[in-house]
């Protein structure tokens, strides 16, 4: 039988902090404590910052910090009623894995509803938070048409924005960065339903892709692609050995049972039911000229 | 620009309860109530069961029943204090996006919190639940362990599998399957940390797959391993054609952005590391003749 490995008793705290939660529901309050007040340099990946270093024991994987320091003012995921649950909850898993201070935003405090019935309590507003190093933005259906005709959210948008490390979106997410001007000019990625016409009303090209990073602004495919997206933020952050330290915490090595996801996987007539679907409740929303008034979501 | 399609005015509930929530937060309240007292001839699916056929049309997209009709008692997922949220709140998003009736139980009424602070409220609690069609539990770490010593617990989940058409687990919740007794002789996947121990301590096989099904057993690998689990079993009860649909909604076409997930397919060093980190607080646990009482949680 296995005897327990001798660790230095001074990092117990930290590895509370970074992967387990073992008999305790609070421990991740400590999340980044340790470096709210550190500024790190910025480094350009492309060329090599600190976190391409290999990791090669305890210390450097329980003390490697995020670079950029995304956890002064830490990670911001915005909520509304009628979002889809997993375009949140999966991105604030992995982010929360990776011991990155992460914390849901509603326009005001209190309740939250998602559109499969999860509820959950919200305690920060808009009005509460001016500064974020991250911004994410999840998708819905109908909520979040609502939300891209909401003066108050699009204008806190913006001010985050205007001082975000990333601005970053998962799902139709896109439509609300979109609708606050963000996306002009850029790629994105979106859910694949009427994903051209939506971002070309945002001045914004459709990549197709699962994700896609234009400068600082990254956005995802469809509900599942926040996962995908989240880890390739976290592998930015900190390097490859530490987002696998990530992916064997949630064992995300995925083998969907078949073929399909997106409409070019499909069996067409599936992809075309499914439109079609959409369509009876969104294509008036879809068609309607950015800037009406209403965005003629009950014409 | 697009028009409306023309679609049958009588399927529009129907529409609303299987996809789409729009303007609505409640509308999957109506989830399956049409087919609660319905139950319908259990088809070897090997050998082709009515939902093996081809769909066609709409019609046939939103009329397909699950088979064997699973919302007469329908799904219960299992959750308590510690668990990973994922293990529990993916499957949920996938079994609803497939407009399957799915609630949440605990031990107790009340809010739960998960390992990584999320809390919901739960307003079922095991003593109103004496069947179920399906069964899910999910996994966490010291959370878990914890269940699996608590005789209530383990006494229900003995009660609905007698009846249950399905038993099932995510990541660690089979260490709680197994505490029950219930995987004795049987095939299981896990979370791969200590998964061999584990699972030999209940007289069970570790698969190493990504999920097994053995018998009416379904038992998947850690966290993430639930969304395919879950979308098999969807696929399973409704064939091919309609999995693709719930796949396009939730755009399940994933790709990670680096190699990893299981500790075969990472650098070394770095499965090492987690293996090391859970032990320092796991071992005593898996280290632990089944039965001893308190399961040396506390040595």
């Amino acid at each position: 039988m296995h005897h327990k490995k001798n660790v230095n008793n001074a990092l117990i705290r930290l590895i509370i902090s970074f992967f387990i939660s073992f008999f305790s529901l609070h421990v991740f309050a400590f999340n980044g404590g340790g470096s709210e007040h550190l500024t790190m340099p910025k480094h350009d990946f492309a060329n090599g910052g600190v976190n391409s270093q290999p990791i090669t024991n305890m210390d450097e994987l329980m003390f490697r910090q995020p670079n950029p320091n995304v956890n002064v003012n830490g990670i911001g995921i915005y909520v509304y009623d009628g979002m889809f649950s997993l375009d949140a909850l999966g991105p604030y898993q992995v982010f929360k894995t990776a011991a990155l201070k992460t914390f849901f935003i509603a326009k005001t405090k209190g309740p939250i509803t998602m559109s499969n019935g999860i509820t959950i309590n919200v305690d920060k507003s808009i009005a509460e938070v001016a500064k974020l190093d991250v911004l994410l933005i999840p998708g819905g259906a109908g909520g979040t048409a609502m939300q891209t005709i909401d003066p108050d959210v699009l204008a806190w948008i913006q001010q985050i924005d205007q001082t975000s490390i990333y601005t970053t979106s998962v799902c139709t997410g896109a439509w609300i960065l979109g609708a606050a001007g963000l996306l002009e000019g850029k790629g994105a990625a979106t859910h694949w339903y009427r994903a051209n016409e939506m971002l070309t009303k945002f001045g914004a090209e459709y990549t197709g892709k699962r994700w896609t990073r234009d400068g600082k602004y990254w956005t995802s495919a469809g509900v599942t692609a926040g996962l995908d997206m989240s880890l390739a933020l976290v592998n930015h952050l900190f390097g490859k050995e530490y987002t696998q330290a990530v992916m064997l915490d949630l064992e995300y090595d995925p083998q969907p049972p078949i073929k399909g996801g997106v409409p070019k996987k499909s069996t067409p007539i599936i992809a075309q039911l499914m439109q079609d679907m959409y369509d009876f409740f969104l294509i008036n929303f879809v068609d309607c000229p950015l800037g009406t008034p209403g965005a003629c979501l009950f014409n």
